[in-house]
């Protein structure tokens, strides 16, 4: 018996839309549906896809603890044995990643654990990255601008060193960081024109000047998208 | 009568089967299908939707000239005039985006002139970033890593400086930049572990290590994908 693939399907920001064709076709024709989700409560990628989710497939939830930091590694071996044992009896398995599987998920743990001894095949999905700048209707990077992204968990002077090589930027995962960013912003004469993004492509969305944002509303997986002056769209 | 909507509808970045499920909804809705092409021949954007263009949808080839640096303002200015008619007749342009139309695409030139006028909706598609990490199949970025997109066309001090400030970058538009690129990566001690992508999701992409790529067989859309030492996957 030939042993299972394992598929890392990227399913986009949130809008159920926005998932890729072909993540649509492999997230059907897998018997197994992996995803991650908090310890208590629902999958925001599983979320997405629960439209597709008709065909009584069998579902593997990877639970993260919510507080911040890296998650445990007995996390990822745990899962990664999980995914093993239903690899070897020759099932595929769609592990679903929000947005892409590569740009900042936790599918990367999974992929170090795994890749060499299985046949793994990712596909890309539309990031946060592109949605939070179609959210704001404003170009990220054009011809030869350089442009970061930087989380918003690095210490003040390391993000106002990067943000100053750049001529645009997206800070990620703001959450209690968020008053950081805006002095490091206000201080490089960059609050200006800088746009605050939540929940892009949600029907729920918020896009507003970063300047008018009350820190205390600010949640975890928030962007701020800068731009040089001279670079501003 | 309304005036007509345009939308801006990130393709992805070559495999057909990238498409999202929104881009194709829109993309069959919409009387009128623009895209970008070269002064002759076929439109990339439009091959990667072609199997979706069977409805008799009029049809409005933006025509760039294939020679370096950023393309005449006449160029974008009669598009918009053009597009401007049609709107205003009340119909709806798709005008497709290779990639995602907000990320170094030339769809920033069309919306610059058109937002505020006209109705503008942009759907975010797979880039090429994310696109060449699959290919590649490596972790792009994780947790707290900065990630720098940096056009190779940069003078060679500028690019060491800005690969020196993050820990993962994508280096795209190679082209005739690659030696430079490949002499800098060498300075800084980034060679090994560097991977070389070009034509990422399609069936014929190439994916190698940096140091082994002829030079001279490297075109314009090929990306190199790079990690400090302390950051490689």
């Amino acid at each position: 018996m030939a042993i299972g693939r394992l598929y890392g399907l990227g399913v986009g920001p949130g809008d159920p839309e926005l998932l890729t064709l072909k993540a649509l076709r492999l997230l059907r024709a897998a018997p197994v549906v992996a995803y991650p989700a908090p310890e208590d409560g629902d999958s925001f990628a599983r979320r997405i896809v629960a439209r597709w989710l008709d065909r009584g497939q069998r579902e593997i939830a990877i639970r993260f603890p919510m507080r911040p930091g890296p998650p445990p590694a007995a996390i990822y071996d745990a899962a990664a044995a999980q995914f093993a044992a239903v690899l070897d009896a020759g099932e595929d398995i769609a592990c679903l990643c929000q947005g892409d599987p590569l740009f900042y998920g936790s599918f990367a743990g999974i992929l170090t654990r795994l890749a060499g001894r299985y046949p793994v095949m990712v596909v890309p999905g539309v990031s946060s990255l592109t949605a939070c700048a179609a959210a704001a209707g404003v170009p990220l990077a054009q011809r030869d601008d350089t442009l970061a992204v930087i989380p918003a968990g690095l210490a003040e002077d390391e993000l106002a060193l990067r943000l100053m090589q750049v001529d645009a930027a997206a800070i990620i995962k703001l959450g209690r960081h968020f008053p950081k960013l805006r002095r490091v912003l206000a201080h490089l004469g960059l609050l200006d024109g800088a746009i605050y993004v939540e929940r892009a492509s949600l029907s729920n969305q918020r896009v507003a000047p970063l300047a008018t944002i009350d820190p205390a509303s600010v949640p975890y997986f928030a962007t701020a998208l800068v731009w040089r002056r001279e670079h501003r769209p």
